[in-house]
């Protein structure tokens, strides 16, 4: 792919020193008339007055030498990096809180190019994680980092910075998306995370170098972390947690939204509950589980705890049968079990829950299939 | 309603001392002959031969003596108190592991009439609790019966003891379901639970009095748990937990199975998650979930911990109108609010999500709804 022209590159940088994260108006511009017809119309006299003065004040090429000596590169649609992931939002009305719709571009520090993002995970929650919480999002972005996924998260205290150090710990890559600009240490108490990241990983904002964080831009910067990963994982968030709203957004993309329960008496998990209980979201309590989700490659699946394996050859002809017809890795339906294994459905059905019962098979909402690791040679 | 002859209730109890709970051929016999006929049919010397025998040695007069002189009576199908809920073990040939149908009566130690369980809840789960499971159990089960639903259990020690002893803390009415005779106080340790509700509650069995809790024995009592109660709750259950068996007969009774989530680090709460991610248990937090599921008054609700409400008049003219147009109670359709708050689907869509994000509304499998105590004077 051939880099966007120069002028299209200088009209984005405009556009987002200019507009704020998510905004509606520029994004619907640029769509329309593409960046440097945004830009012109804007400078019109008739164009938004505000956006007018600041796009007025801007040199954008300024901009982008500023960025650079701090490290900084600003990624825009038709870059090698750009993380085409993101297009779902440009399309389909995908907007929420009023805002919404493709970033004009991306201000990245880091030596990580935007393409490991092709298979990432954002696991996100609580600013105030329990030590439960904390613990689960390390261990479980660490599994998921091992099995070859980015993890993305937003720096904050809490399940963020679980996340970062879990797949840090692991050896594996992961990205920060910030409200503020890529180059502000926020909040102080993760400098020291944020400071590896732009060193060995990379770290992504809408928001132009020097922007503080706002609430607007927390909300914009939410809609980037689901839009980025291929699911969001919600590991622990009050019932009115920010990265609820990161979930919101996941779901508008179609995107998978899992939870990881805890105990009802906790409040750091009530809003996780909230969304598993209005089917929003999935019951996931192993990285296997995300990584299913996410349709990453199997051979990486972690260890699931299961009861031991109970010897295959002491079930019955019947139960062998059925058994045998149960997939390993699709699930099937029971009346296609019942086909395979030249059983009536009924006695299918009634089979496959006492196998269920011994440990052999188990249900997903989508059908059958056999436990995984069980030892069929058992 | 008449009681049934003597003559069925004296073969019902020599069926009930000669054949194991939960007895296929028993109770096919006695679907087909009725209980006089059954007897009849096995003393005739092409009969089973292990049923004749135990059968002519029954003086079932004699038992039913035996067992009024220890406070126990034989309730069967007719009697006012037979609870007529278990019916649905009787149709559709509702088995599992070799065992189901209807008890040929149930021996009944306590003041209790059975009738008070036609409102009831199972709550089961592991022996090995952990004290956030032991403490759950009880605080729910208390919360149940103090909205008048009987707490039905199996006696045994953790959720077990748990759940009897919340609801007895409630004041509230509680019924124990054993495996082994009415008169045994089994396990040991939980023998003064067992105590209190001979002489306060009822306790329950398939067994006539005097027989040992058996494997077989455990696996028929779970399916009278699930059978006599209008739902059964899971608060913890390991992967081969006799809870997740109890779970399964309510399965098949198409009767609510509910599952209390906790820490995925606990091994007690795995088998209660992979029921939820199985889509075979439903997610409850809080007694009014369970309440919502098994269809209890609603004006027994006990507080939901929520988000603190937001003031309404701070939404804007849409917003307003969408929020009028969600009922109360009853879940509805995004098609249906739109319509009634004569705004366009998408609109009425996005406002339903960005009022659940301020906590206004929630979002449930079958529609969205006001949030209960929603301070919507605010």
């Amino acid at each position: 792919m051939s880099a966007p022209p120069e002028a299209e590159r200088l009209a984005r940088v405009a556009l987002s020193r200019a507009s704020e994260p998510g905004d509606l108006t520029t994004a619907s511009l640029v769509e329309q008339l593409g960046p440097v017809g945004a830009v012109d119309r804007q400078l019109e006299p008739k164009g938004d007055s505000q956006l007018h003065v600041r796009l007025a004040a801007v040199d954008p090429a300024a901009e982008l030498e500023r960025a650079a000596r701090l490290g900084i590169r600003f990624v825009v649609p038709g870059d090698d990096e750009w993380p085409r992931q993101l297009d779902d939002l440009g399309t389909g009305d995908v907007e929420h809180l009023g805002m919404g719709r493709l970033p004009v571009g991306l201000w990245v520090r880091g030596p990580l190019p935007l393409t490991v993002l092709g298979e990432s995970v954002a696991v996100v929650g609580s600013r105030s994680a329990t030590l439960y919480g904390y613990d689960v999002a390390r261990e479980l972005a660490g599994a998921v980092a091992r099995a070859g996924l980015a993890v993305v998260s937003g720096a904050a205290v809490g399940i963020d910075d679980a996340a970062h150090r879990g797949a840090l710990g692991a050896g594996g890559v992961t990205v920060a998306v910030l409200a503020c600009g890529p180059d502000r240490a926020y909040p102080a108490q993760n400098a020291d995370v944020l400071r590896h990241l732009w060193t060995t990983a990379s770290v992504v904002s809408e928001a132009p170098p020097g922007s503080a964080p706002t609430r607007r831009r927390f909300l914009a910067r939410n809609r980037l972390i689901a839009g980025l990963t291929r699911g969001t994982v919600l590991v622990e968030a009050a019932l009115r947690s920010g990265a609820l709203n990161t979930a919101t957004w996941a779901e508008l993309l179609s995107r998978p939204v899992m939870g990881v329960p805890g105990p009802v008496s906790s409040a750091a998990s009530e809003g996780v509950h909230e969304r598993i209980r209005s089917g929003a979201a999935t019951v996931v309590t192993h990285a296997s589980h995300v990584l299913e989700m996410v349709g990453a490659a199997g051979e990486h699946l972690v260890e699931v705890p299961r009861a031991p394996a109970r010897p295959r050859d002491r079930l019955d002809e019947v139960e062998q049968q059925v058994l045998e017809a149960v997939p390993l890795v699709s699930p099937a339906r029971v009346d296609s079990i019942a086909d395979m294994a030249r059983a009536h459905v009924r006695v299918a059905d009634a089979t496959l829950r006492r196998l269920r019962d011994l440990g052999f098979v188990e249900r997903l909402p989508t059908g059958w299939r056999q436990s995984r690791w069980h030892d069929n040679a058992g």
